[in-house]
């Protein structure tokens, strides 16, 4: 069975009542529950809590988000209604670009549709949001098959020279699975390739703190479909690595620069600099949708700072004295000459600098 | 006032009831409690339990803990019930040598009592479990001038490259304070000593899982002395290392092997990979009781692994899958290239390796 068809689906628009259905991640792994939004400001809250989390899937969030505003306007409102339903989507999240990249085309709907078509609008918005999802479901896909012959050439180098290492060992951290996307995954998308083809897979989880996604989501999904998994502390990364068990870690993004400088989940810079210490390759899973060129390196990516209260947030007793200080930032930047490479739905930039992403770059607008 | 006097008392010797009294660390911060043992096997659970932790508090546990079963056994068993107490209680933790370093010497006690002089053992056990004691407060006060005075020298490095930095920004991981030892800590001692001498510190604590010391301890022990701390997840060390704004990263440790190899909390080996990554020294804070060597490296030290459930403990909701695997080693090995220096109680030990041990301890046991 599918990936696909085993777990539950992330986001989904609901025809019969024009509502985006959203699974509440933040319930997981206890409860597999959905909030129905019918408002934009409930999908930008969701988008804010992390009910729905993932660079790709909150762009396909956020789409469909564009597609309750114009379907609720009044007459006559309805392009201005979606124009700032897009202005207001933006805000919910700053570091990942796939939102912005979203937006975008939604913007592009709009701004498309002439004064006397404003009756079209929201059937070319649904259109598009429809087309994201199901572009994003095929780009997973791809990076799936990419990634796993990443994997087969990566083993073979190492059975060249110390025998074979199935079932093969994959350090992850956060959840860039099926739950991320609109389809199975980024960093996951190769492992679920690689399971598909009957070959046997380890995953190592970083719980990853401070919510966990790794523990409570990563975990689950891989559980779901039988893969096994392993969870460890976020700082035991180090001694895993040291101890020769993993071959390659994968991870996702949040957004890619033009130098290959990638921002993702808070704790990835630390995984690539002790990956290339033990000689491990570290794998950046992304769609095209990821890269951001207009940003030149990493140091330009904002970086989204949350809440302290996530450091104390879900213990049965705070484990924190009171009034104390925090620094919580959600994600950090992994300078491009940590990873190995990036997997992309148009194929792998290995060693990404400036000009292997600005080629990669040119030859997938030609392929498109 | 003294950090000393602030702080409530570690653990104590009650004289009137013959009784090792210990905070319970488990219970920090949200409740000051104290566990009065009268059993060896309380003790050995108190240290298996991190009611009483650090590898310096742990060696005085131990010793304490001997002298109750001395002072309670029947006349004429006070010799074997003192050694099958320190046999038992040698099996509490296995990683800090600090552990079996007191209990040889409280097993010395035992043997150069003779067989008629079984009387005198329990007074002598107790002059020994107190001298152990008030030797480790001395100890660290030791291991605080020394450290304050690298720390000088360190900014004195950095202020002449580019200005001056205070308040100096301090990283530290676990606890290695004065809640871990006898006295005012071994990591924080030369921070506690800073302080005192009347200069601005801030220091950044990780929270350190997944036992949280470092934001239920530090971070604890810190704001009662009136030091500014900050928590942040382990895993955003490394974007605080990145950040430019510590100019020393201060550990603890539970075994230092010949070569300078040193096993701490989980989460240090990474630590010092990032340091010396961003030119930020990491130095290692222990007394004499903690180096080991018998051990020619770090691969030779034990790792203590836990148990899985710690991953999933304190938390209102479990955020783990049912029957989720996990690896929770408690400890990890830094070999001794990444250190920029351990600071003892009889000086410092400068970038460390196995001749700059051998002579430090030649130089210290000439001391003695």
């Amino acid at each position: 069975m599918s990936v696909e068809a085993i777990l539950p689906k992330v986001i989904e628009w609901e025809r019969e009542t024009g509502r985006v259905i959203v699974l509440d991640q933040t319930r997981l792994p206890s409860e597999v529950t959905f909030i129905a939004c019918d408002q934009v400001a409930q999908v930008w809250d969701a988008i804010r809590r992390l009910c729905v989390r993932g660079a790709p899937a909150i762009g396909v969030a956020a789409a469909y988000g564009v597609c309750l505003a114009a379907g609720r306007a009044a007459r006559g409102e309805w392009r201005a209604d979606s124009l700032a339903a897009i202005e207001h989507l933006a805000t919910s999240r700053p570091t990942a670009v796939n939102l912005f990249w979203a937006l975008d085309r939604m913007r592009a709907q709009v701004e498309s549709t002439a004064a006397d078509e404003d009756g079209l609008l929201f059937g070319r918005l649904l259109d598009e949001a429809l087309r994201i999802h199901e572009e994003d479901r095929q780009l997973c896909a791809a990076i799936g098959r990419f990634g796993a012959g990443l994997l087969e050439r990566t083993l073979a180098t190492i059975d060249a020279t110390s025998g074979p290492t199935e079932p093969i060992g994959i350090l992850t951290h956060c959840n860039a699975g099926a739950l991320a996307t609109g389809g199975i995954g980024t960093a996951l998308a190769p492992v679920y390739e690689w399971f598909s083809r009957g070959k046997t897979v380890h995953v190592f989880a970083d719980e990853t703190r401070p919510l966990l996604q790794g523990a409570r989501l990563t975990a689950w999904e891989l559980r779901q479909v039988g893969i096994p998994v392993t969870v460890l502390a976020d700082s035991a990364a180090g001694s895993l690595l040291a101890s020769g068990r993993i071959s390659a870690v994968l991870v996702g993004a949040d957004r890619i620069a033009a130098s290959g400088d990638v921002a993702n989940k808070v704790g990835t810079y630390p995984l690539a600099v002790l990956a290339r210490q033990h000689g491990v390759p570290l794998f950046v899973s992304a769609p095209h949708s990821t890269f951001d060129l207009t940003l030149r390196d990493g140091a330009a990516i904002p970086i989204e700072h949350r809440s302290g209260d996530e450091l104390s947030a879900g213990f049965a007793r705070s484990p924190l004295p009171a009034g104390c200080e925090f620094w919580n930032p959600a994600f950090d930047v992994t300078p491009a000459r940590w990873i190995s490479a990036i997997i992309t739905d148009t194929g792998v930039i290995e060693s990404p600098d400036t000009e292997r992403v600005r080629r990669w770059h040119d030859a997938a607008i030609a392929g498109r």
